[in-house]
């Protein structure tokens, strides 16, 4: 059916495509500081740029083998790592930028909270059963940074760092499911998903919450 | 047709299973092993695993175009994994857990087995030619590894140990090619492959055979 | 329509596979010579090998969807690549091989070229839009590279080489693209893309152009 929408689809559209930039640029930016770290070419800062924000989501469409990828329908974002690329030129040049992990952190997990709810909802209406769309979630906001960090040669920093990362997008993937389970509407199953997940991973970071460890 | 199975094929479905399961946990532990190893945390412990335990076929059916994966369809896999690693979270406490590298030489050989001469079945099944088929067998066995170790940071040791390993899942690949090629079952195919595999591979561990190595 | 092919015809197919021929056989070289550098086995040399020699267009295949793989399609390929680890074999034992990175810039040059034109023209012909027709022509020629050096545990040169690589292949994409919205044909496409790309590399290696860097 093809019929001009309304104001609430119009909004509820509108709403997503604000939850997209929101975590593109966010895992975008930790991918251009993890390049600016290790002091990596033009090249190596847009790909690692584009691994980062693209990667997980590219990984799940192609795990539920769906086309075209996000990139592709929306060309736009190319540019935009492009154009971030051309603007880290000229800060390239420029000294005592601190660039500490910790100021990442702040980003990446508003990317980490939209990307793993909106990789769920897409992986139940791709009809998938609940425990792979929470893992597609997790797939979807984790392996970008896992690729980035596997590209520069580093153990991912999800992996060994012992905080609650991965897992709390595993917990509010099952939000996600819940909401779905209700018959919320997508829009509000996403948001719900994407606030708790925030939510948590800001306490876990400002209260110092850690995993439980291996004993020295 | 919808028939109910006789006896044969109940049992060729059931010793099917029972291969997969003793390849998907031999290949898991390999994995919880080098995680434990690495001193990853609880979620790169579960990557991990699951990376080494599914990483290869999942390879495999990207490259196939083959869904549902392994995984997706058998999602009872997913929750051992994720109870294997809860289990793993008592054994952190404990110390003096000795980890060595042979220890997790005895259950791989079998993955080894059961993985290569599988991926080799399927991808005959998928039409593909005696040659690519072998292959897939050989990525469906040894990727699991290399994913494994990409991941933490390690050269494949499929890659640089210079012991038979891959070679033994090329040469057993042929095998399963032959007994096909005999009209035999694929069940019976698979058997005798894994059974050659396991065993070349167990003789070459016991005897210390390697490949031939670079001039010091 | 099954006719038989003019002499146009039979010379463009030639010429195509001539490209082919070239740009594989420099990338294997690459990721052979990378393999001896590492001392790698011989399981990994045909596997580091294969992976520059086909990685990049087996990406490009799985992010296009396309089906069967180059070298699934051209099986005599594999075959070369295990003829060469065979044949490596005798020159493992030879002392005092200089496996310079220098030496293997000329051959690479050439695959650079080959494949980034040829990975173009390939998206464009799947109607992708000239941008991301480009990158998948980047990510032909790049990746195999990327994953050789991701795989033995190096951060990618293509990456923090601070070296005109990826960039002249990205600029050479656009050739093509002009090319085929001049309605020239894919085969002169390719021709003038790859002639430009392997032009402008050679030029940035004699002349030893450099992409801007860090302020130290």
């Amino acid at each position: 059916m093809n019929s001009t929408p309304t104001i609430a689809e119009w909004l509820v559209s509108y709403g997503n495509q604000a939850f997209e930039v929101v975590g593109v640029l966010a895992f975008a930016l930790s991918g251009l500081i993890e390049a600016a770290r290790k002091k990596l070419d033009l090249v190596g800062m847009a790909m690692v740029t584009a691994l980062a924000a693209f990667g997980g989501g590219t990984l799940r469409d192609l795990l539920l083998n769906r086309r075209p990828f996000f990139w592709v329908e929306n060309e736009f974002w190319l540019w935009a790592i492009l154009g971030l690329c051309a603007l880290a030129l000229f800060f390239m040049r420029a000294r005592h930028i601190e660039l500490t992990e910790r100021a990442t952190q702040w980003p990446d997990a508003l990317g980490l909270g939209i990307f793993a709810a909106g990789g769920t909802q897409i992986a139940l209406d791709a009809n998938m059963s609940p425990l792979i769309a929470v893992l597609m979630g997790v797939i979807t906001a984790v392996f970008g940074g896992v690729l980035r960090d596997v590209v520069v040669n580093e153990i991912p920093r999800a992996f060994n760092d012992h905080q609650p990362y991965a897992v709390v997008a595993f917990a509010g993937g099952w939000v996600v499911v819940a909401a779905n389970a209700l018959n919320w509407s997508s829009f509000l199953a996403v948001g719900i998903g994407s606030l708790a997940i925030v939510s948590v991973r800001l306490a876990a970071m400002i209260f110092g919450w850690r995993l439980p460890t291996w004993r020295v």
